[in-house]
Formats: C-alpha cells, sequence, structure tokens
C-alpha cells in the first residue's frame, strides 16, 4: 500500500514527526514565495507550506500544482494554530499521483456553490464534498449499529430473490424484467418470503435489500428503487412486541452513531438527541384529533395518516419531547391482512414509527389465520 | 413475546428447573401409556415425555399432537442420559399453536428422503431440515464477520444502483427492465460505481449486493441473481495489496465461522481447517503446466482457467496442505482493463483466489490512465 496516514490521524502532538498523506488539493494559496496547498483525504484536511526560500525545488514543483489535483506529500508535522486542525505539513517530498482536468466542472470546496443539475451531472465530483461524504459514512456507520444489533440478538439474515413472479402486496406498482422467455417483475417487497421464512422455522430474520416500486415521484420520496431494513419475528404476542423491537435496535443506533459519527454529525451541522425510552404509542383516532383541533388539518384518505399530517404530528410531539413515537389502531378494514386489536371491533395490529415528522418505519402483526384471512380477501375483493 | 427459550439453551444441569420452549413436533413415539415427542426449533431438540399415568389430561391432549405441529410447552427438566442432549421435559402444560395439514407434503426428520423436485416444491417445509437451516445460519455468521473485518478497517458500505442503463462488464448478458418509458436493464456489476467512488476520494468501500447475468444455467453455478461481496480499495501499490487485504479478511471469516459456527458445522459434518497464512501465489503459466503435466487437461480458453481446470488445481494443491491459493499473472491482452505487471510483456494485474477448487473471488488493479485503456480498447475493438 501506498505510504501514507488519514489526515484525522495527523495532529498537533505529532509535531515534529515525519508523516505521508495523500488526497486531493481542495485549496490552493499563493503568496508569493509561500504557497499553501490545503490537501484534503476522505477523514479530513491539512495544510502544506511550500516555501521558496527553503527549498526551491519542491516549490517550483508544488506550482504545478492545480486544484482537485490528487497528491502524495511527506513531510514533518509542525503545531500551528494557525492552520486547520492546528498543525500543518513542511514538505520534504511531492509527487503529483493524478491531474485533474482544467477548468473544473464544479467547485469542491465551500467558495461557489453549483446548482443540483450540475451536481448531479458531476457526481463523482459532488461526492468529494465532506457534507456529502458525511452522508455515506453517516450511513455506514448507522447500517453497522443496526445489524450489529440484530446479529447480537441471533436473527438470521437473509437474501430473497428481486426478479419474481408477481407482486407481494397490492397497490404499488411493478416494473416488469424480461426473464429469459417469462415475463417476471422486480421485487416490491420481501414479505412473502420473510413470511414462509417464519413457517420454515427461522423465527428472527433480517434482510438488508432492495425494493422497487413503479411510482413515479413527484415528491422527494422517490420508491423506484429503495434500500429497506426488513424484519420479520415470529412468536410475539402482539404488534407491542414488535414496537419493543424496534425502539430498542433504533436507539440503540442513534446512540452509536451519535458516539462514533460525531465529526460527520458535525460537519452535516446535526445536534443529534437519542429519545427517551418509552416512545409513546398513540391511538390513530387520537392522531386524527390531534391534527383537526390542533391544525386544522383532516387527511385526505380516512383510514391512513398523509405525509402533511404526520409533519404535523411530528411537530406536535417534537414539542412535547418526543421526537419519536408510534402511531396505533388504524382501521382494520383497510389493513384486513393484519390481526385485530382484542376487544376493539375497529383497530388492527398495525403501528407506524414516525421521527421527527417522517414515517420511518411500518410494521404489525400479520393474520396468520387462513380461514380469517381468506373471508377478508373475499370483503375486499382481493385476489385469492 | 411468548415465554420461551431455545432448546439450545436447557442443559441437564438446568434438571428440576421449569422451562418453556416452542417448536414443531420433530417425532412422535408411541409407547402405548407413554408418548415421546421430540420438539424442536432453531437451535435443537428436546424430548418431551407424556405419561398416561401421571397426568391423565395431559396425555390424552399429547395424542392429538400430530407431526410438524407448532407446540408450546411448559414443564420440568430432568437429566436422562437416553434422550437427545442428555435432558428431557416433564410437561406441565401443552398448547398446540398450529396444527399441520395431512398428509405432509415431505418428511422433515431424517428417516425418509425427499427428492429434489419434492424439496423444492415444498421449500417452507424443506427449510425445517436442520442441515437447510444450519446453511443460513453459516451464511449469516460468515457475512457478519466479514462485514465486521471491513467495518473495523475503517471501509464505506455502499448501495448502488441496480436498475442502470447499460451492462458494467462485456461478456456476460443483461436482463431488460421497462423503467417507466425507457429501457433499461438490471445491474451486473457495481463495478463502474466503485470506481467512481475511488475517484470521489472514499478511497475503500464495500457493497454485499445483488448482480444479474442472463447467462442460462447449464451447472450448478446459476448466476442470473448472485449475491456478491464487492470491495474496491485505492492508493495500491500493485494488485498484491488486495490480495493481502483478501486473504486476511477470508482467513478472519473462516476462523469466526470455526469458532461461532460449531454446531452448524457439525449439523452438516463439515471439518472446517482454517488455511495457514500466506496462501501460494502461483503464475497462471505454471498452473497450465501443472493441468498439463499432472492431469493431461488443456482448458480449451488459452488465456484463463475452466471449472474442470480450477478444479484440479484445488485438489493438487489442497494435496500440499494448500486448499487456498492465488492465481497471477493472467495474460494482459484478454484483461486489457487490468495494469500490466513491470518488466513482464504478458502478465496482467488480475488474479483470482481458488479454495477447495472452486473460483471464491477474482480481482485486480484496474488500468486507471485513460490513454492507455483508450489504446487497449481501440486493439480490442471495444465501444468507448
Amino acid at each position: 500500500m501506498l505510504d501514507r496516514t488519514y489526515t484525522d490521524k495527523v495532529t498537533s502532538s505529532d509535531s515534529g514527526d515525519e508523516v505521508a498523506v495523500a488526497g486531493w488539493a481542495h485549496e490552493i494559496r499563493d503568496l508569493g514565495g509561500i504557497t499553501f496547498v490545503i490537501l484534503r483525504d476522505r477523514k479530513g484536511q491539512i495544510q502544506v507550506i511550500f516555501k521558496e526560500d527553503e527549498d526551491e525545488e519542491l516549490f517550483n514543483k508544488a506550482q504545478e500544482i492545480g486544484k482537485e489535483d490528487l497528491v502524495h506529500v511527506k513531510g514533518i508535522v509542525e503545531e500551528n494554530d494557525q492552520a486547520p486542525g492546528d498543525r500543518e505539513i513542511q514538505p520534504t517530498s511531492l509527487e503529483i499521483i493524478g491531474e485533474a482536468e482544467t477548468p473544473l466542472p464544479m467547485d469542491v470546496s465551500k467558495n461557489i456553490d453549483s446548482d443540483l443539475s450540475t451536481r448531479l451531472d458531476n457526481r463523482f465530483m459532488d461526492l468529494r464534498k465532506p457534507e456529502i461524504h458525511a452522508i455515506f459514512s453517516l450511513k455506514t456507520k448507522a447500517m453497522e449499529a443496526m445489524q450489529n444489533w440484530f446479529d447480537e440478538d441471533d436473527y438470521i439474515e437473509i437474501d430473497t430473490p428481486l426478479i419474481s413472479k408477481g407482486g407481494a402486496e397490492g397497490g404499488a406498482e411493478l416494473f416488469p424484467v424480461i426473464y429469459y422467455e417469462e415475463e417476471a417483475f422486480l421485487s416490491q417487497s420481501p414479505q412473502l418470503y420473510k413470511q414462509m421464512l417464519m413457517a420454515a422455522g427461522f423465527d428472527k430474520v433480517y434482510e438488508t435489500g432492495t425494493a422497487f416500486r413503479a411510482e413515479e415521484f413527484a415528491t422527494s420520496r422517490h420508491v423506484s428503487e429503495i434500500n429497506m431494513f426488513d424484519v420479520e419475528l415470529a412468536f410475539i404476542e402482539d404488534h407491542h412486541d414488535v414496537m419493543d423491537v424496534q425502539e430498542e435496535s433504533f436507539r440503540h443506533t442513534l446512540k452509536k452513531v451519535k458516539e462514533e459519527a460525531a465529526e460527520e454529525l458535525d460537519t452535516l451541522d446535526v445536534n443529534l438527541t437519542v429519545p427517551e425510552e418509552g416512545f409513546p404509542r398513540i391511538q390513530f383516532d387520537r392522531a386524527l384529533e390531534i391534527l383537526e383541533e390542533e391544525f386544522d388539518h383532516v387527511p385526505d384518505d380516512e383510514g391512513d395518516l398523509d405525509t402533511k399530517g404526520e409533519k404535523l404530528l411530528g411537530e406536535y410531539f417534537e414539542e412535547k419531547g418526543h421526537p419519536a413515537f408510534f402511531v396505533v389502531g388504524y382501521p382494520g378494514e383497510k389493513f384486513y391482512y393484519m390481526q385485530q386489536v382484542e376487544n376493539d371491533e375497529v383497530a388492527s395490529r398495525k403501528f407506524d414509527l414516525i421521527y421527527k415528522g417522517q414515517e420511518l418505519s411500518s410494521g404489525g402483526q400479520r393474520q396468520h389465520d387462513l380461514e380469517n384471512l381468506e373471508k377478508w380477501m373475499e370483503k375486499q375483493d382481493v385476489d385469492k
């Protein structure tokens, strides 16, 4: 491997040591006889100072560095409270590994903001922005924490087929695939496979997979190709057991992210608070009441919440100190494939988890009584 | 959650304690006045004894248990060296949670072997077999170990799009998708995205994703929809750095599996030996020599190994104590998108890892010099 260390591992306490770093020329400032190069790698940035009167040859070579060139620098660490991270490098060697084309299609440093279409057309450049980078790094850490929680609790990780013969759920549209001589579709959800695995005795499974929905997008919710964290467990009493699992794994993940991705959160200017234990579990009826009384808002679909409703409820509960809460008691008529709540003629065992005004996940206890399910399918005019 | 514990947590040292277990009636033996039920959950099996002269009501209820019914049993643990796992349960309560249809479409215990088509037609039953179960559990533990190795080494986990505009590599065929009004294809490989992320400064990434190849299958290698563990890293000297990573992560994974999946390996009757450090790295030319000299085998394609060749080489090296080895020095003409080995007019920086006679993975150092790549693409008649 190339001799180098990440910039975040170089601190002022290394003063006097020799280090090697490699990364992109984020900013170049020419002060006449002195050139500052800010070198950026995926962990941070460090300043390198080239001085004409100290090493003319190296100084001249540094004049060839262009913005976003990939460079490999060796040198001595020096403390400097004027420099980013309170240290800089006095170089002893410089190699330009790769040259960027000029002019650059867009700016990576914060100096100039590019518009969204320029950013999307130059995605490899856009991904160099420390803020965009931080999102990917954050996601890795969140997923790692999430998976570790479920691994720790002895769940089996599954990979269900993505090419399927038909849809798993009504409503959403499917993408057709030409599968050799047959018609097939991209999978909408691993739901039926998960349930089959329960019947096969797997008892607790999760999948970190992709699902596809052929729904044209008009909002920031683009579901054509989505990553899902999908869980199924058997031997539960009711949907409250599932909510317990969800709350615990989610709080664990937020805690881990807060601990282990402090720098990424800082880069993104996010102050993450881990919600307290015991997320409220509010009844759907009560949610509708709050929306009408507090915000004069009535969702179109009388059996479900809408995006605006979720956002408003999010505000309402966040103000009361609950950024995360469950909504339960959705009408069983609409969610007939869920079990019914005992001693409640209306409510199903479906729930949604809302976090900061967004539906983060939904779940429930599925109907496993075949007779009951068939009765409902008939009533709802669903093909058996 | 239902009050229960996994059967592998019930040991003879719990003798006298009350436990609750839940699972499937794996075997039922009626001895007249005594009925033995072997209850199976995903962790193992335990014997439950119903005696007519001890609790007639419970005994009578037990007569209703059919093979593969789902039951919930509470009772007292007793040591018994005649029983599987040297312990059994003297029941105090029994609930039949779910009844299996009779006759069963296939047998789950080892008593009767079903043919493959019956097994595939009744996949949910086949998955109940402890041996099939063990494969899934093993895979979960192997993936967990693999991911943890890369997480530990600070790789970023990525999820690249599965619907794409075209193919990433020549040769393999694509599955067409109807994407709204456009033609698209299922992704063949995340290769180009990975390389783009290197240019974006991610420097080390991995993906545990799906790849699709529309190649009709004639062998046990069915590549229509495959799960891959895909890695890319930048700032390497040459492909030997990649082989180092691969060997280290693979040995770590095998070690972890040996430690943490001992029971699954036992169920599958596999005696796993972790190969020693320093997998041999043999030249492609030498591999061809061995095949011809030792086995009188010459692969059809003179620039690559074939499945039979890999198998024979596997035997050859396994006998010498090396179940795992790399093949390097593949001809650069065929693998033009890889870099060339310095001071070698023929060899590319491609490698394959062969384990127990199977190509487990391949890799290499890609060509990043645009001029050089374009020269080769022209020579090979590849569309730019």
